[in-house]
């Protein structure tokens, strides 16, 4: 089983053994974080990052990975970059993916929902850099998905609660607030934790539906894994004997077309008003009594009073700090093995 | 022979033999990319990238060519800098020179028709640059020359063609387009290639006239170096037995004045409608067949369907991306041979 | 006496003992800049540098000093991170400097007077990153205090002039100019100075005051140091028997409401129309000649023909380019120091 040059775009992609592997690598590299055998890795190597989206949590990780395994990071942000359109000459995909293939051992793509028409086409970029390019394309969050924060999440839980999560209850529940959050990381959680056999349960008031294909994929993995996955709107039965809690805002599918129509700042105030009618829609200490002890959860940046209480937030069962740190280290297993110059 | 120290604005300033010798490291190190005895030339040491205009091909070969070498680039936009002109205060160009020479192994440089008033002062500040740094500047590309491109194309063509390209006949053809293209990789291009001995036809329609002095030295090189150097401005006997069709757009001489009197952008809206003027400039079955099986090459980014169809570009003769990566061994080749530590 | 994991916000932060180990150590690296045995302690470790004003110096300076160490320094412009404000929702300092805590070794931090709304506020910010950071938090320009270049400046002092500075005359002198300077420079150098015993002279026209705080540190410093602090008005008074001259252009204290109520462009005008009515106040041959044929110095850039003559900057007294390359050596210093995985 080798991942050396595979793309990573959902952790769907990779079998639950392969994402087992990363994880386990993960790990060490958090142990060990400058003494790995594999810190040299990926020695004088380049790796992109196209920044469609612009962000600075995941810039710095990536970064910093990629400097922790002897490589260079080089941030780019393909604005200065002319791509060919339906409606402007520059170049293809085709073309600038073949040629960075001949310079960097691979590439990082981030492209969120300002930056694309409708749901799905972020994705669909994704594919045509992976279909071309002849190195790993990682998704840095996409519309769809965010697999790197999918991993950093469990090795978060399973660190602070187990290594075997069956049967443990994920309520990954909406939050209000002003930030108007993609759905990506919240997607990925659902997918990664109903293949490793969590209850899973997605909570959220009427009107915020996610992709139902997604739906649809997290009931498959549960069959699979003998884990749960359920939808409810009602608050206390979200929380109710939860073990981790991910409080996490994010938009209505109407973003898109709101967007096209009115422009982005417009169609973010919509959402920042609609959120702001569901009060009760916070992590706070009414709701986490409701728990059974629940570590809280959330991939950042926090919101806070919106999305969690300060005391929730800082309090001894948060664990928001460790998965933010998790990033590096599952991004470095990451390239480690799909880009790695040792064979492993 | 020491190339160590020098500047590199123009193949010109370099012998034929100082030519030669980048070119054999630039394929040694093609064929030993990462396991090359001066893989680590640049250990810890600086290059300062100044993009008065953005790109994305050449700061990426820069930067890893850097990396690869175990330096580093630092990715500059002088926007930032604020520098004296006649008209504000600021810093002077010989102290940002003398400054920056003091951090850094080496500068370099891009600055084209965007950036500046008219044909020419991209080169002088160039000069200046040089003038004043006591660590080589390096063309990045300018509003006249981009050297390493065209030690890039050599390599192309050498690798597939012949190590000898005395009396092969490169054709240098405008292409009509939509993306107003700069006149340094086609000057470099047909300056090196007389230079090296080739037979060199720049075809193009009335109107799109170059520096004269660059068609000067043209001559000068083939009389030289036993090459030839025409120009003619009928297509079919542009491609009749080439051995090798650069197809490339480029703007008229006037631009510079346009986009000073009327802007920019009403400027290059006019280039484009000149060159749509041509339909018949471009890269096709039609035109190929009337050549020696040529090979196609192009400096990248391509703008299909204007320049050269989809099927000469992605056919069987095409080198193109072949020459984008030689970019990255020639970069390599010029750093070490001026700023590298070793003595070679 | 170890300085890891230390803050540097003003050399006034740290013990006369600690400044000359730092200073030790920077001449250490002046004299063999690639060769030293820290010369790998950054080893694989990243530095973020957040530029809430651009400078290229500045990063220049940082990002070559962190790879001379064998480690990365990371540029990141902190407007595309949204950190929470009294008006705005985004991550709190805190959440944003535990997280980073968990990336990097070390953080740079430059915020200058366009990017505030009132003195003190830039130093206020270094102060909350450096509550919550577990990683050293290192002052590149802020409002009120630019401590490497202070050492810089010390550095350059005595390398042309005696390691022993007791007694020796530095004026601080304002002088005209069109681009209107932060105090941070200047506070630094008569805090430094004055406490490392020299006798320090501040000369500027009436209405030119800088923080009385600051004065009343350097009084102290004087006191304590056995070397003098004085103001003076008069430019004569200022440069008589002078062993070194620092002339400097700085804003009024009415620039931060200017700013505020007239927006900033207009505030640069008027600071710029104050400045000219002052038509002395510049660096040149009569006044030199008053001076104990005193070292020319400056923080750079220089706004030369405003704040000194090309005959004096460029004359044999002139230590700017010095100075201005002991930034990399202080700040690799600074960064061993307090951030490299050497015990020193």
């Amino acid at each position: 089983m080798t991942l050396y040059g595979r793309d990573l775009l959902c952790t769907q992609d990779w079998t639950v053994e392969e994402l087992e592997k990363t994880l386990r690598l993960a790990n060490e590299f958090k142990d060990t974080r400058y003494d790995h055998p594999l810190n040299n890795c990926l020695d004088r190597r380049t790796f992109f990052m196209f920044f469609y989206n612009p962000s600075v949590r995941t810039r710095q990780s990536f970064e910093c990975a990629a400097t922790e395994l002897g490589g260079h990071a080089q941030f780019l942000e393909p604005k200065t970059m002319r791509l060919k359109s339906a409606k402007t000459a520059g170049e293809t995909v085709a073309d600038a993916s073949n040629v960075m293939s001949r310079y960097a051992s691979g590439i990082g793509i981030r492209i969120l929902e300002t930056a694309i028409e409708e749901y799905g086409q972020g994705h669909e970029l994704l594919e045509e850099y992976a279909h071309h390019a002849s190195v790993p394309i990682i998704s840095m969050a996409h519309d769809k998905y965010h697999p790197c924060q999918g991993l950093a999440d469990v090795m978060g839980m399973r660190a602070h609660m187990s290594d075997d999560l069956k049967g443990k209850k994920l309520v990954q529940v909406w939050a209000k607030g002003a930030l108007v959050r993609s759905w990506c990381s919240v997607q990925e959680s659902i997918l990664i934790n109903s293949r490793l056999s969590m209850d899973v349960t997605l909570a959220y008031p009427q009107g915020y539906d996610l992709d139902p294909d997604v739906y649809k994929m997290c009931e498959e993995n549960a069959e699979q894994s003998g884990g749960n996955f359920e939808i409810v709107h009602d608050l206390e039965e979200a929380y109710k004997d939860a073990d981790v809690v991910y409080s996490r805002n994010w938009m209505t599918a109407g973003f898109y077309e709101d967007a096209q129509k009115h422009g982005i700042d417009a169609a973010k105030q919509k959402e920042i008003e609609l959120a702001s009618k569901h009060e009760g829609w916070i992590a706070n200490d009414e709701m986490m009594s409701l728990t059974n002890d629940a570590l809280f959860t959330h991939c950042g940046p926090v919101d806070r009073g919106a999305e969690v209480t300060d005391k929730i937030c800082d309090g001894p069962r948060s664990i928001v700090y460790d998965v933010a740190e998790n990033r590096l280290h599952v991004q470095k297993a990451i390239m480690a093995l799909t880009m790695g110059t040792h064979n492993i």
